[in-house]
């Protein structure tokens, strides 16, 4: 599929970076499973057992949104029964930036949030 | 009001840090409002008329959140009638780092957005 640049018109909000953004990814959930992702953490179950509890009904949907906007990438490892493992792609990593300043926002700001451990995008 | 560590079970959803900005600023909402006051937006109607739309009563709920987080300052403007202006804090000014990484990420990866105007923060 070819990306071609929106008119004005069809931007769902506006033409700003930051809103066209949040609608992608603002929510609650969405920069939690990337959060996981840049952990590491590759299959569904591994998603589902974050300590937030994401209801796998919004977990299904995020990652089949996060795989349409390609910051996903799912792959088949287990053909019997059909198993996917999902991928985060370079443009995914680089939400790291994101995901990190909102982190360092947090430990600076909210009293008691434990620090991030290393991750390797 | 003295600000004290939480302890884990006093956290909604867990004591990531990720998880707690996104409780306090994860919406498709009030970070566009920090991205206002960044750019020097102050009056209630100044965020009302924001290309996005924002409904005015989400627009009252979110200021309301954002100045019991201590991230803008309540000050009246005018005495009769009563009128207040917003003013972003320092702990806001430093949400320009997320604000910043979000738009840098958009201008990237999502065709057609327009880079944000400059602003001082």
């Amino acid at each position: 599929m070819e990306t071609t640049n929106k008119t004005k018109a069809e931007f769902a909000r506006s033409e700003c970076p930051v809103a066209n953004f949040l609608d992608l990814l603002g929510d609650k959930w969405t920069l939690l499973i990337v959060r996981d992702l840049l952990l590491g953490k590759r299959r569904y179950g591994e998603f589902a057992r974050s300590e937030e509890g994401i209801p796998t009904n919004l977990l299904a949907a995020r990652l089949k949104r996060l795989e349409q906007a390609g910051i996903v990438q799912r792959q088949v490892y287990c053909e019997v029964p059909v198993r996917h493992e999902y991928h985060i792609t370079d443009k995914g990593r680089e939400l790291r930036v994101v995901v990190d300043a909102m982190a360092a926002w947090a430990n600076e700001n909210i009293p008691g949030v434990r620090v991030l451990p290393d991750y390797d995008g």
